[in-house]
């Protein structure tokens, strides 16, 4: 059994993951051994993308099950995983399909893991089908965060939409926005885009206002980590702040996300977990220093929500939604 | 003659600045004996704020009058810092009033010199005051940039309103936005605060809404680079993300400055020229090193134009005015 996607490679019960972390300028791939390591990646960044953590969760029980691991353990490891991150839903839609459906002697946790990495890539397929169906032509879109290659098994939500409206003519160039404090854009983002010769400008997340009043800017597209049954959608803390600039500007924004990310269970964006990170995170910059003084009290929200009200649609693989309609 | 502030010292023809890159991790002078090497500390940031930019290159001409230049040089060499940075007007303003009133032995230069540094602490003490006014008590303040001593003579401008306003037990907290892509919030207000022991809290800038959805803001202060006669305000790229939050989050949004930063012969924002930047800035972070692709495209305006409809109030030295009235 061989899964490979841009992040991830599962080849007969051994597991690579790329650190994400040291992108663009290493590409560095981590053998990942055991639960407690996948734990690692996962809350170290490593591996992240709301469908990408789903699946890297999977194939880690699914090689722990080829190592000869009970039922139970792997329901106890399964637990353990979901607990990395709180807010992105994916893991958790999952890992709980796992638990419910695993057989006693564990041997279908492989075959699960299958069928969700490759409804992943067809879940992308679609969403960036529907996606482009609402472009219309030489549009400049904005995006934020890593919603690519490198988030999912296929080739992304929002980027994937992007990608295939580049290939369409529907759109012609892309401003990534860096995404602090981990700046998925400006690593991740930009080099999805550089390696598709897709004509992106990189700008600051405080750029993005001003783009807009200038008119630069035709649409914005991001992901999502969880969207709840009003449509109220949890994703990158930043997201809010740019659904309200699109709403004074004018500019249609879009959430783009597999059906897999939508939450019924979850009422509306007051009941989602918002995840605070480390504070250094935010004192500095990973693996270049700190610029803040050293004991600089800090926030670190990793999410925000943007009320369904703010969104123009939700793209995903069942098709375009106005929310507020989104759990019909 | 000796002229001492947080960010200079002028002591009989010695000029030294305090190199505001390095902050807060070091602090050290420059040197700085000629024209060239001040458009170079100016050019570099190494000097920066409004006002300080202004009273820093008066100084160096100063300097360069104490050494003998004749009347012609000094003027050749006002307009050579002059064309530094086109947005800020205080610069424009002070070299203009020293070209009009030098006199024939270029005797005068110190004395313009010290007129201007002088005043602009009597700005800021005025415009502390004034600001403090619009306070009510236990506030939760943003600021972004650095608009303090480092930025002036005095106690700075939105940052001399805050550590008032502290002082007088209206603000009980301050919110500091990063200020990407230089950093000057984390850099040089956080340590502004900490050296004085006002409590603050570090976010990154895409976090501002997040925060004005919590509640967690009651008012926003910033600076300005220059204000239009219709009251459109030019200050730091990021500014106008602010002022468009504060507007859908119903918090007042004010500008704090001195009215030597005032342009009455600009009409509006159209007409202000905005900076553009160093690619590089944007790709990485100064003094730590570049995370974005080496080649990735980026666009780097310094500045953002705020439309005074978006302005609650300009505080200044002269008292407190609402935009559209601020030219009368």
């Amino acid at each position: 059994m061989k899964l490979n996607a841009l992040g991830i490679i599962y080849d007969n019960g051994k597991l690579q993951v790329l650190d994400q972390t040291l992108l663009p300028n290493s590409e560095t791939w981590i053998q990942c051994e055991t639960i407690e390591e996948m734990c690692h990646c996962i809350n170290t960044l490593q591996v992240r993308g709301a469908p990408l953590i789903g699946l890297a969760a999977l194939l880690a029980l699914a090689q722990l099950s080829a190592k000869g691991a009970t039922r139970e353990k792997i329901i106890e490891s399964a637990n353990t995983l979901i607990s990395t991150r709180p807010t992105a839903v994916n893991l958790k839609n999952y890992l709980s399909y796992l638990i419910e459906n695993i057989n006693d002697k564990a041997s279908n946790v492989i075959d699960i893991a299958e069928m969700f990495f490759n409804q992943d890539i067809q879940l992308c397929d679609a969403i960036a089908k529907n996606g482009s169906n609402t472009l219309t032509e030489n549009e400049s879109v904005l995006t934020y965060c890593n919603t690519g290659g490198l988030a999912t098994a296929g080739s992304g939500t929002a980027l994937g939409i992007i990608k295939r409206g580049y290939l369409e003519k529907k759109i012609n160039h892309v401003y990534v926005c860096e995404t602090r404090p981990l700046l998925q854009g400006a690593r991740l983002t930009a080099w999805e885009l550089s390696k598709q010769n897709i004509p992106y400008t990189l700008i600051c997340d405080n750029m993005a206002a001003f783009i807009m009043q200038q008119k630069l800017v035709d649409r914005i597209i991001t992901g999502a980590d969880r969207i709840a049954a009003n449509g109220d959608t949890a994703n990158k803390i930043g997201t809010y702040n740019l659904a309200v600039l699109a709403n004074y500007h004018k500019i249609p924004f879009h959430i783009a996300a597999p059906d897999t990310s939508f939450d019924p269970s979850c009422a509306s964006g007051d009941y989602i977990e918002i995840e605070e990170r480390d504070s250094n995170e935010v004192r500095g910059i990973k693996n270049l220093g700190v610029f803040s003084p050293k004991d600089a009290a800090v926030y670190n929200p990793a999410f925000d929500i943007v009320p369904s009200a703010l969104i123009t649609s939700i793209i995903s693989n069942k098709g375009v939604s106005i929310p507020g309609k989104v759990s019909e």
